[in-house]
This record gives C-alpha cells, sequence and structure tokens, in this order.
C-alpha cells in the first residue's frame, strides 16, 4: 500500500461534474488501500477572471493583494472537492497552503517553497482521511499569502510528495503522457513509458508544455518519481525517473523531439573583432530584460564578426532597436531580424553513450533539403534553427530517422 | 482625529466601480485625519454562487468545507479593495479573519466571535495605512476556517470596533438610515437621528431589517456606538447609542412602528383546562425546531381552553400537524390555522415612563375599525397580531397617532 500524491489541473477540475470525476479517480485509488493526498488547481477560467478583476482596479495590480486575491480559485476546488468526496461516503479534509503550512519566501506572485510541515496530514492520513490541499499558494513567515506563479500547482504536488516522501507523484493533466514528439505534427508520435527528469527538463524548455519545469527540476532534486497520466482516459502514462542506468542501457539514443516556434533570429553584422565587443551587445540586451536563446558567432576573414542570437518573438522589435541604438558606437555595419524561424530538438540521455548522433540528424535535414542556420548542443540535446516554413517537415525526418515511432520494446 | 470602522454590504461592493466608490468615500475619512478600519463582504451574488456549487456537490454540504469555500467571497473583496485604494495613492492592506485573527469557536456557518488580535492592525494603523479586513469569517483555534453566518460581517465591524475601541462603527448599506417605519408603506416616515440599541433590537427583530440583530446585541454589550448611513449618498444616518437619558429625556414616546407578514396563527380548540397540558403543546412544537413567537390562552366558561400562537409561515403546516397528531390524546375539539395574518408593533423607549400607550394604540386601531386578535408587550414594545389586509391602514394610522411624521426637532 503506497502513498500518492496526486494533482489535477485547472481543466480537471473545470466544472462541478470533472470535480466528481476527480473524486471518482481519487477513490479508485484509495479503494485499492492507498493513502491519497491530492492537490488542485483553480477551475479553469476562474483565474483568469480574478486577474482581470484586479487589472480593473490597479493596472499593475500590487503582488501582496493578487495573491490574496487569487489564492481564492484554489481554496473554492479543495472544499468543492472534499464535499464530493465525503458525499460518496470518504472522510475528507482540505488544506489552503497556509493551513498546511507550506511554508515559502515572501516573492509575492513568484514564491518559493521553503518549508511544508507534514504532521497534520499525516494524522489525517493515518485516521484514513484523504487530504485535499489547494496548489500554487502558501504563506510566508509573516502570515501573508502568496503564491508560486502560473503552473504552480505542479510543484505544489511535487514538494508535498518529497516532503511525505510518497511513492509517487502523479500529475493528471488533459494528455496521457510525455510523447516522442507532438502527435498533431507526427501522427506515428508514441507515448514513452519512462523518461528522465533531465529529458524532460530538455523537452519541457523547448516547449513540450506537459509540466512545468520547476516542478521537475524540484522532483529530480528529491529523487520524487514523477507520472504524468489522463485526467479523462485510463493509462500508465509516462513516468519521470533519476533512472540513469535504465536509460543507459535501455533508452534508445533519442528520447523525443522538441520544437517551438516562439523565437526570433536578431543578427548584428559588420561588428569589428575587438574584445569586450559581444559583451557590450549582450549586457545592453540582458539590460533590457529580454532573455537570449541560442547564441552565434562568425569571425569573418576581414575580421569583422557577425553576431546573431535568437529572442522571443514578443522581444524582437525591442532588441533590433536596442541595437540600432549602439550599432554605430560599435561601427557596426547592420542589424537585420527573422521571425520566419523555428527551433527544432532531438533529446535523449542516450547521447552520452552514443557517437554520431549529430551527424544523423544533419543528415536527416540535408536529406530533406532542409538548411540549418545555427546550431546548439548540450549534453544531452542537439538544437537547430530553420526556416519556419520547414518545421513539420524537419520534426517528421528526424522522429524517422532517430525510429522514434518504433516502441521500444 | 477618530478612530473609524467602516462596514460596506454586498450591495456597496458589488461590482469594479462601486468598489472605487467605497474607495472614495474610505480616502474621504482617511483625508480629515481619521484612522479607517473597512470590514467588507462578499461582492453581491458571489455568496449565492458559491453556495449553489456546494449544492451541486453535496445536498447538506459539510459545514467545515461550506466555511472554506464561502470565506473566499470576502477575500475577493479585501484584495479588490486594498488594490484600488494604493491605485489610488494610499497605503492599505488587506486581512483575512485568520489573519488579523479573529478567534472564534469552532461552529461552522454560525461561529462566534471569542478574541480578536489587534496588534498587527494598530501597527498599520500607526503607519498611515488603511487596514481592510473580510467580513464574516474567522479562524478557530485548530486554524479552521470559520464564519459567523449571513450577515455576519456586521458583527465583525461591531466587534473590530470594541476590540480597537473605536470612535464609531459605521455600517453602510443601501438605505440611508433607521426610519420611523417602511416609506414604502407610509410616505411620510422619517429617517431618525438616533434610535437606542433596545429599540433598534426591537424594530430588526420585528423585520425592520436594516442591521444584523447580533451586531446590535454586541454593539449594545461594549457599547459601541453604531450608525447606519448609505453608501449611495450622503448624510449622518442614524445613530444608535446606549445613551438612555437622551432617550428618556428627548425621545417621543414612540420611536418607529414595526411589522411583519411571515407569521401564521395556531389554534387548537377545547383543550382541557388542566396543568401540563399548554406545556405539552408547546413542548412538541419546539421539539420540532418550529419557532413560536406570539402565545395567547383564553380561560371559556366551560374550563375548556383555547390555545392560539404564531409561528413562522413555513413551519405552519408541519406545526398544524403535530398538534392534530396530539389533539386526540389531549381530548381537544379543534386545530385551526390562519395565515392571513400580520403583526404590527410600535417600539419606543419612552414607554416606560408614559402611561395610557398602549390605550392610545388601541383606539387608533379601533377608530379604524381595525380588530386586534392577539396582544403581546414588552417594556419597550407592544405588538398586536391582526388581519393581514389592514396591515398598511394600521401602520398610518399608528404612524400618524403617534405623530412620527412631525420631526422630533
Amino acid at each position: 500500500m503506497g502513498l500518492f500524491v496526486q494533482k489535477y489541473g485547472g481543466t480537471s477540475v473545470g466544472t462541478t461534474d470533472r470535480i466528481k470525476a476527480v473524486a471518482d479517480k481519487v477513490i479508485g485509488f484509495k479503494k485499492q488501500g492507498h493513502d491519497v493526498v491530492v492537490v488542485v488547481s483553480a477551475m479553469s477560467g476562474e483565474t483568469n477572471r480574478l486577474i482581470a478583476l484586479a487589472k480593473d482596479m490597479q493596472e499593475k495590480p500590487d503582488p501582496r493583494e493578487m495573491d490574496v486575491l487569487v489564492s481564492t480559485g484554489e481554496q473554492v476546488t479543495i472544499a468543492l472537492l472534499c464535499m464530493t468526496l465525503k458525499d460518496k461516503g470518504y472522510d475528507a479534509k482540505s488544506y489552503t497552503g497556509g493551513q498546511v503550512k507550506i511554508l515559502t519566501d515572501s516573492a509575492h506572485t513568484k514564491a518559493r517553497i521553503q518549508n511544508i510541515d507534514v504532521e497534520n496530514m499525516r494524522s489525517d492520513l493515518s485516521e484514513g482521511r484523504i487530504v485535499v490541499v489547494a496548489g500554487f499558494q502558501g504563506v510566508d513567515e509573516h502570515g501573508n499569502i502568496t503564491t508560486l506563479g502560473r503552473g504552480g500547482s505542479d510543484t505544489t504536488g511535487v514538494a508535498l510528495a518529497a516532503a511525505l516522501k510518497a511513492d509517487e507523484c502523479q500529475i493528471y493533466t488533459d494528455v496521457d503522457g510525455v510523447y516522442t514528439t507532438d502527435p498533431r505534427v507526427v501522427e506515428s508520435a508514441r507515448r514513452l513509458e519512462k523518461i528522465t527528469f533531465e529529458e524532460m527538463l530538455e523537452m519541457a524548455s523547448l516547449g513540450s508544455k506537459v509540466l512545468q519545469i520547476r516542478s521537475v527540476e524540484f522532483a529530480g532534486k528529491y529523487n520524487v518519481p514523477l507520472r504524468v497520466l489522463s485526467t479523462f482516459s485510463d493509462g500508465p502514462g509516462t513516468l519521470i525517473t533519476l533512472d540513469e542506468e535504465y536509460a543507459n542501457m535501455e533508452q534508445p539514443v533519442v528520447s523525443g523531439i522538441a520544437f517551438n516556434r516562439d523565437e526570433a533570429k536578431v543578427s548584428i553584422l559588420g561588428v569589428p573583432d575587438a574584445p569586450g565587443v559581444a559583451s557590450k551587445i549582450l549586457s545592453a540586451i540582458g539590460d533590457a530584460n529580454i532573455e537570449i536563446d541560442v547564441i552565434v558567432q562568425n569571425v569573418a576573414a576581414d575580421n569583422n564578426n557577425d553576431l546573431t542570437f535568437t529572442v522571443h518573438r514578443n522581444d524582437v522589435e525591442k532588441a533590433a532597436s536596442i541595437l540600432e541604438d549602439i550599432s554605430e558606437e560599435l561601427g557596426a555595419r547592420k542589424v537585420v531580424t527573422d521571425d520566419k524561424i523555428a527551433k527544432v530538438s532531438i533529446v535523449g540521455v542516450g547521447m552520452r553513450s552514443h557517437a554520431g548522433v549529430a551527424s544523423r540528424m544533419f543528415s536527416a535535414l540535408a536529406n530533406e533539403n532542409i538548411n540549418i542556420q545555427m546550431i546548439t548542443t548540450s549534453e544531452i540535446k542537439i538544437s537547430v534553427i530553420i526556416d519556419e516554413k520547414y518545421l513539420e517537415l524537419a520534426v517528421r525526418a528526424l522522429h524517422s530517422a532517430f525510429e522514434l515511432d518504433q516502441a521500444a520494446e
């Protein structure tokens, strides 16, 4: 008999009927003799409704009061879920973040969990109760209500699982697991049985938005087995583990193909090849709070450099205008931008022990006449920037080149 | 410079625009140099929306979880009010009941306040902040969220005013004070400048639903000057005080005419005149949780009694059926009911020192040929039960007989 922390997101608890369905899922586990701690989000739409009210009061709503406001969303859900569990004959008790208590720092709207009191929850569980906790929220040392930022309910789930030493943290969502790539792009995409935390982090940060990155980091740090599965169907989902041995032995070289089209490319051409120039350019961008992803610098024959980097598409005009401003000072020739690009990445811990992965990737793309504009690599991923129009073609070619459509078994 | 606790009800904070208007009222006091603690209810409609959600989960929603659920209503309002106060350039801080903390017993959905920590509020006030507190809610000694029951925000306001030793507790509502009677029935009804707690209690319990009875009791007990005034217009409202000397010296004999048509009359006829019979009848009604208001017993010549009493109209069928059940056992002749009745009362502390008030009342009614069916009196009120169709006529006749349409000044 295990202890499971189950997290249900906003879509899973979006209506009273769906909350009843969640109760049935929870009761299913309870009936098998397991202890269950349930973490819930606000009913879908509720957080946005509250934010709209706030914006009507204050253009930039006060962060402390914003947390007081939006934390009510989860508080509604925990009460409703406990009511339906009781209605179905199961004892249950709700906890707000403050009641648990989930102690955080005081960084309103993006607080970080510092400690969790497990005593009350443990005593409820030992008395046979289902414990229902409001996700996304906590309380600081002064008793102020804090929130962990959007998607923070995943983090609450993982943190509770770590604190309670749960057997598994199950994240219920509207997809039935983590796929080798987006099934809307590649029909033969397969659900992965297992994936490592590191791979999941790369997949998530690259645009496979199944799980919140922070919760995966957290799960990896505390070695909490994390499972992604569907609220709306049965099935084992995908287990995210630390199990590197498994990964090295059995895992294919590449576990998945991630992609995103949120980036744009900015280039400053003809920059003199002098020390400190790149740093000057990139600090100017950083000072404007623009995040830079891929960076490539070509040293040209005439000692003039071309520096190219990618930023979020929303930031491209701002970035270009900053570069225009310092362009004359630097003696640069020209600033050009391109937002018709896409990033495609192959991810897999198997890369560590396999040679030739990059060349296999590049030749798969070359076979389709797809030009690679930029390349960046890490230990377990290789990303390329290509023309946006080739995105789907590239993903399909890579999915097939790394035999991801064939089951691992 | 004073300290004011101001309570704004659900209608006063029913929209974001109205919350902004409340902020302006609060700021008006602040600008005069006063300290202000604001107590707010949930936005109108919100509590009913939450209750409907709860009923969808559980026919009789669990009381603990009900409190977790409905307390979110006020939590939303405190955050929104603080945001708009800050937007208008005033520092403000919100408190949930638990954050204050307002310690209550554990009687969920109808908890009673036991203690209020004023330290944090005092320190905010001394730093120039406007303090905004969620009405209607508290926390028990175990940290469970409790609520004081419907209308409990008035009680929160009065309790805070008592704990903070405020100069006045101002209850903002959609009427501009307490009237001599309902202006919809008597056009010449006047707003009272002052009224005593005792009079207000009698007026309120008799159907002038301006203030919640418990809050008036509380204010009387702790001698908190209470003022009822309008959110939507300016004006001094009505001050409710302990000042009995004022009442005895200046107050007219009768301060107001209250009435209600929520009651029905139940009679059991031909009951043998034996000890314990009335008690047997009334306990049977009490055991069924039916509240009895007026009771009259006539001893007839043949030693057969007629016992008549009034109950809420919703309970009349239940009461009659209980009486039918014990009617044979008691040897009673008949049970009859009448729900076409109304209760009209004159209320005034001046009655204590004036003779002839009752006869003046009865002759005013007799002049209009209104038959009095039952009479009940207390030290400061006389109530009569009459045929419902004469209600308006009776109220107008009494309003005029006691010269309530003439200003006291």
